[in-house]
């Protein structure tokens, strides 16, 4: 349990912007980054010189890479379990393998939440479309038809309107395992990026008020427009989820604001990784969420979160990525990712625009 | 003189923590770092797959290395001439060849800055013992005579006290060509660092409070305790030696706070790269001066430099890195440069201490 000395690497699963942004916090840290992923062209190349492109089902080079390093995190919480035994055998992985089992199954995720007493939209496994109809009648219409597994930015699920829809999307989606979810009229969407440390402390940023475009993140305000009662219940949710998944890194937690809810909060939910959500905190925080993890995973006293100014994060996607350097002003902190290819519906940056403070000087 | 694209890729000369640095803004950019150093354990190497090791004198490699970026630049002032010349034959060389002259001349240098009518210590060329001499009286006691290439963190220098120490002096510090300076009684060391775009324009951060312990730089404190009209002053002075330079790039100004003097200030010395006293600005600024540089040799807009706390930046020298992360409390913001080994004096991080200001919520 103690912890790693600068000068230590980490290995990281997947060479997307995730994988090089936590690369990047890294190195200002004074630890190296071993990049695994099978895309040769993966952006995180481009930010160390230490590499394996190789499959995640490549036993030998999943042996190799953990041999070589001396902790694994990861980018994507579909990680695939044997990939995360594989290493866990070798070299500690963190977060550990039950944060995956959890998060990167749909119906494990939600059972797990609620029995640890945090509020989710009502829901029903779905193995047939008799299961389906039943579902329909227990929960009400509309609800979400999902996919338990490698759902993301809205792919992987169907609304159902009207009890006449339920074949189509059941065939649409099956024969996958499926979750329905009664749907939720919530007025915001909120995250809060929350961390855990080896010796158990918690540190949240604070919550992020998210917009959606074509179910990609487009905007994450912060602070966000919800009383400090609900915030602070959120920032407690998240880190009790942590808590309950014995979590080491950072996490993010996205919830409804649903103010016809008991507690006005639902959780929707989460990823055992930083998160596009938690993308502000480079620009405005003592420390970021990258750097956050990093020191989580390390074994590392976890860093002050504190925000120092108000902030919108705004994702640029596809096209959107020429407003670098083309069209920034005052207060704009660019980020691009490198890719070198600018595809529809494809992350390639994102800028951070930063509100000072009324009152500071 | 068009921008370069995302995707670009910089030449580095030099694999320091100020190489390193740069790199790591350069990432964030979406562009890509070339480092070139002859140190195969360069720290600057881990940040990026693409490097050269080579000689500075090697003019096959710098032929390939040049070929191979898009612009080079460079972390330290004391390139070689005919290495600049070499590359800036193949590539834009930014900051260009005269900012090199000047600055790593030391009598070249003040007699720029006093060509452009701004106050530097009155200063003698030296050549001989009878030079010193005379120069002695010209210039009263004490003085401080210095070579004029070379010289850094206190190394290359002598104060003379007394008439009868000149001797002494001059024989540790000749054959290289000297120069004697007033010695000014100061009351503060301030530094700027201001950067200027491809297209002229000029973008200054706060001043910085400089203090040194064993002829190395030991904190920076922003804002400096000075009036705000010095500030400005400061400011406006870096600002007009990089014009009269036709300046690319970030630089380094340093200040002395010289009541006794007609203005108050007086230019100590000029750096042509990324400044150990801007360190602070990754902590605080919307663009910091890594950033800042990167943007500027790339053609593109300068970033704003807006600070959003106060901050007091720590050299960590020596076994001083310990500090990270043992002893990091509420508002610190850690940087490791990655060294291998530490040794005495050897500058190995720092850290931002983070100060909210007064009024912000």
């Amino acid at each position: 349990m103690s912890a790693l000395p600068l000068g230590a690497t980490i290995g990281i699963l997947g060479g997307g912007q995730l994988g090089r942004m936590l690369a990047l916090a890294a190195s200002r840290l004074g630890v190296k980054s071993h990049i695994y992923c099978p895309d040769p062209a993966s952006p995180a190349f481009d930010v160390t010189p230490l590499k394996t492109v190789a499959a995640y089902e490549d036993e030998e080079a999943l042996r190799r890479f953990a041999a070589s390093v001396d902790v694994v995190t990861y980018e994507f919480e579909n990680v695939p379990a044997e990939t995360a035994r594989i290493i866990a055998g070798i070299v500690p992985l963190r977060p550990g393998a039950e944060a995956l089992a959890v998060s990167q199954d749909r119906l494990a995720e939600k059972q797990f939440i609620s029995g640890v007493g945090i509020p989710v939209a009502p829901f029903c496994k779905v193995e047939s479309l008799a299961d389906l109809d039943a579902a329909i009648a227990a929960l009400g219409l509309p609800a979400v038809l999902k996919t338990t597994r490698l759902g993301y930015d809205g792919k992987g699920q169907r609304t159902i309107h009207k009890p006449e829809d339920a074949a189509e999307a059941f065939a649409a989606l099956s024969p996958k395992p499926l979750v329905l979810e009664a749907f939720i009229p919530f007025e915001q969407e909120i995250s809060v990026v929350v961390a855990r440390g080896l010796d158990g402390a918690l540190a949240a940023f604070d919550p992020a008020e998210n917009l959606h475009r074509h179910h990609i993140l487009k905007t994450s305000t912060v602070p966000a427009a919800i009383p400090a009662s609900l915030a602070a219940e959120a920032v407690r949710t998240a880190g009790a989820i942590a808590t309950a998944l014995d979590y080491v890194g950072v996490m993010g937690v996205e919830f409804f604001v649903a103010p016809g809810t008991p507690g006005g909060l639902i959780v929707n939910e989460i990823a055992p990784r930083v998160h596009n959500s938690g993308h502000w905190t480079e620009a405005v925080c003592v420390t970021d969420q990258f750097e956050q993890h990093i020191r989580a995973i390390l074994g590392w006293p976890l860093g002050d979160p504190m925000r120092l100014a108000d902030v919108v994060m705004e994702n640029l996607v596809g096209d959107e990525i020429a407003a670098i350097p083309d069209s920034l002003g005052p207060g704009m902190r660019p980020h691009a990712y490198g890719k070198a290819e600018s595809r529809l519906g494809r992350k390639m940056g994102h800028i951070n625009r930063i509100i000072r403070r009324t009152g500071a000087k």
